[in-house]
Order: structure tokens, then C-alpha cells, then sequence
């Protein structure tokens, strides 16, 4: 069950109704909201009933909830979330494209990169200022330089910016200069990080886990709604198998999974599921064709001497197919939709 | 290396070309087919020199090969295989929708269900006769009686019957009336049964094992072609992972990965892979954005009461819905390839 | 729910049965053994009356099965399943050990090894007449000439013989000559050979699929006993994932999982789990401290030279230190348990 | 390459071996160590020659290293790494048992149960203050009051206390109170803490990821090293699989696979990767027979009413015949090696 809180609550009757939850031997979890409290509901064994609820002064609404998450649901909202940044609006049917390297290198293969992606129509610029790398001996970003970079991008193309942090200290940087903060895969369950992330004016882009279930990857979403922060952007980028033709496996099938079950949008990221530049156009066909609401796409000038994932990162030429190729498939889908 | 004989090359060239590579301390692999012999050369340790095999009588070409599979290779024939059966046409660009039950029930199911499936657009009629099943106590199909009904459907609509093979004496019953036979996923390593479909006359529809990798499934159709049968589709249907929000992962990257290194047409089977019915359609037209050449999907007229598979069979009214989506999407590929 | 008929029920009698059966709308499913005849009963929607089922002239006994499982389940026979053959006692608490080449390549490469596993301590051999390779061009075992070798290698030895059927005609001739039959991985789900297997003579060493969970493992057996034969060995040979510094993920937690429900006896094979000869001792160990009942390792005389599996194999003198590390640990499982 | 400084070189020789290492156009990496500064080498496309960097002034040694990782590798450090906390000494071939709840509840109940683990052998008491929980509605641990109540039980007990960071400021907690500090497997690849525990003075317990390859465990634990702190104790915790009879998958093929390419110590987390009480037993002889230098098990003494993690939490009773059953099998080891 989650109890909605009137919008004009006082913390009296906030507080009366988190003592009458316990009155009853269940657990409140008290979730504040930028705009309303609400309170989860916690250890019943069985159905509760809504009235008991309903009568309590403040309370607004109380939802039966069926499954572990609870803000995320559709249940809860069933109407989609919606996220609008610079000239990017995400979850409204329309497909967003971020595009861009995997790691800023320099002001000039940051700017030549975004004003190519630009053209061919994405409205948001993605580029890592913060890596997280497998070896410590592995480029690790430019740092607070390369975010220095990403609001020239900005100033320069209009491109929104999205850029990873990859903990709390660099979090606080990034909170600065992106419009869309970057949560890897790698710390899909961190779960401090994502209180942190919860506690952000920005809207948080959330990228799977290599071996999350979509459960999971709602559970760190709800962490996120839970902390305060409603605008998430899930993303499905691959995960591991046996199967060893692309790095990772991208499963397709989570986006309908997520949309059936979350109001929240969900884009797709093909470049790190493939690990190969030929793939990219054809499961960014696919990833639309499934029904997601974006792609996040990896575009190099030069990949030959890219300082990392230059295999998959497509050549600007070739990024101008794809969003030609995409767009034809999303009118497809509007058509048949 | 593959060296190709003439089609008129006498036994007695044959056997001296045999020998001539015996000489070389190379392993001659003979492969007879119905129009020419080819002979696989292995055991080499490094590259070979083409010239020695071309001077002997009777050779016609010898082609390099960097794979382990060598006549399903798209080095060893670059343009794509095209297979017609029926009305249906698989491999040329259009996309051949192969549906029906999971098994034969009864007659009059058959020719409701194929009725329909015809209607919305269907070439392709499939259902079980002989069901693998994983406990002994479950149905395992009508058998012959199935066949028959099998038979009924053909004459009825004139749709192409698919249907599954799981040993060598029923083979031979499905070979008289199967126009495509189904080797299933459980048997896909099982090579005794791959030998004896690559000695029919039928096309061999050829499913991915649920931990196979690309190229052992390539391997598979190897080891069909290397026995004389060149007509052979193959069939993405997921594979098993730790994800459990569909039965096994659908893994569409599959299908660029097949083309890009196969001449060999590839479909895409939704239903086996995601378990639950409400994935199917999304999950066909991102088989069919991805490039795939067709679909296996699985429609009942009462899910309900199916003996097998019920909850991810569509309704003939979604089997409609999931034909003009398909044909929009399929629309948008051919517009922007 | 099972009913296992008296053994001198009469052929009326299980007909009756299997009538009462279906007039309470409930699917018989018989199950001749060689000593009496069982029938499982399916299609309950609730826990069933024993009482309905004892009144019947010729049962013997009505038994309850919670799982899918039932002939294999320790709940139809809580006592250990014990199986002898030539020397070799399997699953009496002892450590049964089978070792030998993958491939029979030669009557003296046999011959040799045989002599030195005998010497070191084991009981059988094995050695593959008929291989199932991944590509059709690799060597696929020396046939019935491989079988003559195994005879000789019993004849001179005395150790009991295990060798891989692959499908129904080999299984035929492996019959004649095997002692113990081999269903490989591959075909774990290759219902109709299990059927066959179930009619034969010979215990059954059932090999878990790369894919198969631990409840399939044991319907395949299911299907074996099914059909008569209750001697069966089965086998973890570890399983398909990510992990890259072995070949396959060895599951010893499948071992005391299966002992938990099932009364059949299992054994490990750390050699094709691994694919690399330093991991086979410490598996080993590992196999029979979680509670294995033997090993299957493969050992040859010139691993260098093996046309099949070399890395893997051990050297004779290491399998003399694995047979003494083994015996050490069981020592110790049985001064612990 | 790894160049490792001599103890007393001076900045001057270490940043003249960084230049000249520049000058040959490859990447220097400095890691600073407690006692003496080591410069991976980067960038290097073939082998490099060790004599050019052996004339530098202040260069000790220069060791090439053929794997992705240097300092945790065998290569660069052949003998065992050893560990001593209170009176438990890890990598030195006896068997190091950490035993306790899954979470800290209350005084009493960590009490109760760190005398009875004791009682039984247990040198090291576990016990989370601080738990990563998947939902933001779990118990997320008592926070200071857990480290308060575990400072008892060192206090009252002389166990060596091991406890979870999740994030830098939690570390900073932990890191007074602990004698061992636990990265939990979410957080592996969390690099920025792994820097953090890099720089701590304790050791450090760093589990495996549930998807992590053996080569990116070995990786995450050069982070820590390449940061200062050379103490650390690898723990296999179980990986994700399809397999469903266990939680995860027990990979203990990664505890040879570990010793023969580190000289880090190796424990296994029986109780995580099995999920349920049965297991963690045979499990746990399995760890010791491949080679595990200890154990991590959870051992409540109400485990009916357990925070968390109560179905696998062994019964004290029980946990007194893991160590004899554990001891058993260390005996025959040491028998055996």
C-alpha cells in the first residue's frame, strides 16, 4: 500500500498517520516528495484494507501496490513520465537521440562531434568527463577539464548535456554543468550514490546493470523517487551471456517489460551491447521498433585513435543513416500504433 | 580451404584430388551434393596455396576459408539463399510470417486457427505433431494423426506446413508431409539427426539451442549442408540468462551477426522467447527492424484450453494487429536501407 | 500422485486402474517397469485422496509427489539407488572413479592408459567410440573398430567399460559392449534416445545439460526410468555462463541438490567443466567433499598428441596423485559425516 | 612492464624514470606505495627491453608483466600474500573461518552469537552495520549503532571484527571500528570507493561481482594496491546464472584460478551464493578441498526472525559441525599437497 499525503498536509498529520500505520503492526516508510510526503507501507502479510487509510486527516489517496517497487509503478501513475530538457523531451513518443564520444578527449573532438550529431538531428550530447574503467592503468577522463568542455558544447550547439558522475564528490560537479546526470551500469545498485543521485535537481539517467533483472533496475530507480527525484530515464544496455558475438546481449524485451510496468521512459544504448560498429544501426532500428523512447548512440570523428570504445563508435556519416533509418521505423510504429 | 569439383568431374578425379591432398599431409573432408562434390581440406596449420589444388582435374574452384564453417559461409557464396516452398518465399527481402498452434489438438483447431493466420497474411502453417516435451508425463503430440491433420490443413488453405522432427524414424513420416521440417532447439547439437535432415529433400528450419553460441549454430547448419541439404532457415528464439521477466532472452543481435557472415536466411520466433503474450508484437517488429527474413509465431483460437504454450499464443484478432505492424515496419526498412 | 501396481497385478487389474483413473477426469499415465507397473497420475488441479486409489483391486501403493519429478524422487524411494557393475560399485558411499581417454584413438593408446588408471586405482574406463563434435569436419571416433578396442581393454583389464551412445543405432552396438551407457550433454533433451535408453539393459551415465537446470537433469532421468530403466548415474559437467577462465562453470552445489530430492547416484567430471588440466585435482576434491559419488576424468598417455581434448587431460602420473588427493578428502567426508 | 623503485629513491629519480619513460612514447603510471614507488607501464605494442630501464638511477627492478593487472599478479610477486588480524592469520595454509550474522541487530543477539562462533573456532566475527539492500524499503542496517555494538563484541570476545563500507563517508566509519573492511560484490567496480580502501589502513574483504570475471575480481583488487593498500582478501561469493536451485552459482574453480595467477588470499561466501541452509555445509567442505584459505558464513541464532538472510543463516549448532566437518577436509589437504 502507499499512502499519498494531501499536497497541504501538515507534518502533524504526517506524523499521525505514520503512528497510525504502526498502531497497526505494519511498517511505514516515509518517502518525502518536492511536492507532497508519501508513505510506503511495509510488512502486512495480507491485503490491507483502504479505508482504514482513507480516513485518516491528510491522507489523499491510498494504492494497493503488487509489486516490491512501488513510485515507479504504473500502478501508482498511470500516465507516462515525461522529462523535458534543453529541446529534448523524453517519454512523450517522440524518440530522443543523446549522441556523442564515449569519453571527451579534447574541446575541438568534442565540438566537431557534436555539431556532426547535431545536423543529423539528436538534441542531446553525451561524453564522459569521469570514467569508470575496468584497469587503474586505463584512461580515466579528463575530469572537472572535461566538463569545462561539455558547457562549451552547449554554449556552442544548444545540445543538452549528459555526463556520467561516478561518485558523490564528482556528482556535485556534475550536477553543475550536465541537464541530464549519467548513473553507469556499474553502480546500478550503489546504493548511496543513487540516495545522492535522489537528492538532485537533474534528471538522472539510469543505465542497467550487466547482470540486473528489470526488477532491480526498477528497485534503483524507486531508490531515486524514493530520495525525491521523480525524472528517471532508464536505460538498457546489454547484459552478460554466454553468447559472444557482441559484448553484451542486448535484451530488447526489457523495454516493453519496463513500459508495462513503469510510467517511467526508457531508452536504449546499442553501441555498448554490440561492441561493434555494424550492429549499431540495426538494433537502433530495433530498439525503436520495440518501442523505446530514445537511443543513447556512441559517435567518434576519428575512432581509429579513440582513447576508448573506438570499435563500436560510429563515424559521423554513418550516424546520419541511422537517425535517417531510425526516424523511418519510428513512423512506422506511429502508424501502427 | 573448400575446394569446389566440377559438376561433371568423374569419381576417379574425385578420388585423385582425395589423394592429392592425402599427400600434402592435409585432411581431405569429402561433401557430396546433389548437383557437385565439394571437398573441405583441414588440418592445415597455416595458409594454403591455392594454385596446387586448381591444377588438378576436375577442380573447379578453391576458396580460402578464415572460419571453422565453410558452406555456410558468405565467403564461400556471397549472395543469399532464397527458399521457396509454397507461396512463401523466404530469403528474398520480404518477410514470411510462419504461424499456428504450438501442437496439432484436432482437426477442426488446425483449420480454424490456419483459416485465420491465411486471412491476416500467414504463407506458412506451423504445429506440432511430435512435441519434445521435458516431462515424460505431459503430451507429446498427436504423431501420425497429427500429420494427417497436417496434410488436411495444406489442401485446405494451401498454406506451407512446418512441423517438427525429433528423431530419425519420425522424420521420415514428417518428410512426406512437411514442406519446411523443424529441427527444435533441444536438438540442435543432436548431429545424428542433423546428418539425416541434410540427406532430405525438404528445407530444414533450423532452431539456436538455448545456450548455443552464433557460431555453433552456424556449425549445426554446417553439419545439414556438409550431408547434401543446402535449404536450411535458421531460427533465433532466445537464450537462457539469469533475466526472468521473459522465459529466455531474445537475443536479435543474432540476426546482423548471421548476416553478416551467412548466406543463410534467419527468422525470428517471439513467442518461445518471451513466454507471455504480450510481448510478441513488440517483440516481432524488432525482429523484423533488426533485419530478420521472417517469423515463427505461435496463434490459438482458445490460449485458454491449449495443450501446450496457452499464455504466449496470440488471439487471431492480435495476429492481425501483429501483421500490419510487421508489414509498417518492414515498409520503413526497405525505405531507408 | 503415483500408483505403483502389486507385482503380480494382473493386466485387467492395471486396466481397471487406468479406467478409474480417467473416470475421476484425471490423465493416467502408465509406466511399465520390469518388475511391476506404475502409473503416474496427472492433471489434478488439488491434492488427491489416497483412499480412492488403495481400494483398487492390484495396487500396492498410492504415493503423493509435490514435484514434476516422480520415479527419480527421493519421495517415491528414499533409500539410495546402488549400482554394480564389473568392480564398481556406485552410490554405496564409496568414491567410484572413471577415467580414460575422450576419444578411443588406438588399441595400444587404450591399452596404456587402461593399465595406468587400473594401477592408480580405478574401476572403469571410458573412452568415446562415437564422438559429438561441433563441426562435421572433426574427427567423430573410430565407430565399431572403437568399440572392438573397448572390449579388448575390458577383457584385459577387467575395468568396467563406459562409452557414449548418440543415437538410436549406435546405441545398439554401445549396448552390446558398454557396460555403463553414456548420454552425452548435448543430448540430455534428446527425449526420444532417452526413451530408448530407457528400454535398454545397461545403467544409464546421464550427463546434465550446458543449459539444463537441476529439476531438468532429473525429468531426463525421469524420462529414462520411465520407460524401465532405473539404473541411472548422473553427471554435473558444469554449465554455460560468462565466466572465461574455465570452459564450462562447474556447479557442485547440483550434487547435494540433487541428493536432496532424488535418490539416484551422481557423479562430477572436472575435466570437461575445466577444458584445462590444473583445475582437474582441485575440482576433483572439490566433487567429493560436497558429496559426489565418483569422477569422470579423462587421463591420457600423450595428451600433446590426443585427437580430442588434450589440454584437459592429465598425464597418468597426475592422475595417480588425483586418485590419492581424492581418497584423502573421502577419508575425511566420512570420519566428518 | 612494472618498474619498481628502490625503497630509497629519491622524487627526483622517480620523476626522471617517469620522463624517461615519456621519452620512449609510453605511458608511465606511478603507484605510490607505503614503502617504496612502483611505474606500470603503458602503451607499449610489443615487448619491452628490461636493461633500458634497469641503467636509471633508483630503478630496483623491472619486471614484465604479460597480464592486464601487475601488482596483485604472481608474476610480480610469486610468495603468498599473508595476512594478521587479532588472532587470525589469513594465506598462510590454515583455514580462517568468519563467521556471524548477515546484519547487526542488537547487542545481545551479536553477542550470543559471536560466543558461540567462537566457542566453535571462529578467529573472525562478520556482521553488516551498513547493509546494501535492493529496495529503499529494507532494513538498511543500525548505522553507528551496529559498529558501537560490534566494538563490543571485539572487546568482549578478542574476535577480529569484519564489517561493509558502501560509500566514502561510511568507509571513514567502518574503517575506525574494523579490523577487516568488506566491499560488498554491488560494489566491485566501484572504483571510487576502491580507491578509498586503497588508501585505508585496514584490509580489505573484496568480493566478487555477481557477473564479474575472474580477470575484472583481479582488477578490481589492483585498484586497491595501485592506491597503497597491499592487503587484501579476495571472497567468491557465487556468480548469476540460469540455475535455480541456489541463489547464484558457487564458481569454485575460481579459487584455483585466483591462486595460480595472484598471491592474494582467496575465501568463499557459502551462505550468499547458496541462499539456503542445506548448502552451506557441503558447500563449504567443496571451498576447502579446491583450495579456499577460508570461509565467510552466516550463523544466527534465531534465523526464523532474522532481518535478513535468514534462510540460509546456519543454526549455531550446526555451525559447530561445519568446523569439524571443515577441519576434516583441511586435514586431508594438508595430507594430500
Amino acid at each position: 500500500m502507499l499512502i499519498v499525503m494531501d499536497k497541504n498536509a501538515t507534518r502533524e498529520q504526517i506524523d499521525n498517520t505514520v503512528r497510525a500505520i504502526k498502531a497497526m503492526k505494519l511498517t511505514p516508510v516515509p518517502v518525502p516528495g518536492s511536492q507532497r510526503t508519501a508513505i510506503g507501507i511495509i510488512g502486512n502479510t495480507g491485503p490491507l484494507d483502504r479505508a482504514s487509510f482513507l480516513v485518516l486527516d491528510g491522507v489523499k489517496e491510498a494504492i494497493p501496490v503488487s509489486k516490491p517497487y512501488k513510485l515507479v509503478s504504473r500502478e501508482v501513475k498511470p500516465e507516462n513520465t515525461i522529462i523535458s530538457v534543453g529541446n529534448a523531451t523524453i517519454g512523450d513518443g517522440n524518440i530522443t537521440v543523446i549522441a556523442g564520444p564515449c569519453a571527451v578527449e579534447s574541446r575541438e573532438q568534442c565540438l566537431a562531434i557534436a555539431r556532426a550529431v547535431k545536423n543529423a538531428g539528436a538534441t542531446c550530447f553525451r561524453g564522459g568527463a569521469f570514467k569508470p574503467r575496468t584497469s587503474p592503468y586505463s584512461f580515466q577522463g579528463l575530469g572537472e577539464k572535461g566538463l569545462e568542455i561539455l558547457t562549451a558544447v552547449r554554449q556552442e550547439t544548444g545540445l543538452a548535456i549528459v555526463t556520467e558522475a561516478i561518485d558523490h564528490s564528482n556528482l556535485e560537479l556534475v550536477e553543475d554543468v550536465a541537464d541530464i546526470i549519467q548513473i553507469g551500469a556499474r553502480n546500478m545498485q550503489n546504493f548511496s550514490l543513487l540516495k545522492r543521485a535522489g537528492r538532485s535537481s537533474k534528471p538522472i539517467l539510469l543505465k542497467r546493470g550487466m547482470s540486473a533483472t528489470v526488477d532491480e533496475l526498477l528497485m534503483a530507480a524507486e531508490y531515486i523517487m524514493a530520495n525525491g527525484n521523480h525524472r528517471i530515464i532508464l536505460c538498457e544496455r546489454g547484459v552478460r551471456t554466454f553468447a559472444d558475438h557482441t559484448r553484451n546481449t542486448l535484451d530488447l524485451s526489457a523495454v516493453p517489460a519496463v513500459k508495462s510496468v513503469s510510467h517511467l521512459p526508457i531508452i536504449v544504448d546499442p553501441s555498448h551491447a554490440a561492441g561493434r560498429r555494424d550492429q549499431v544501426i540495426p538494433l537502433s532500428r530495433g530498439s525503436v521498433a520495440v518501442g523505446a523512447d530514445g537511443l543513447l548512440v556512441e559517435v567518434h570523428n576519428d575512432p581509429q585513435h579513440a582513447l576508448s570504445d573506438g570499435p563500436q563508435s560510429l563515424y559521423p556519416e554513418q550516424f546520419d543513416e541511422l537517425m535517417k533509418s531510425v526516424a523511418a521505423v519510428a513512423a512506422s510504429t506511429g502508424a501502427a500504433g
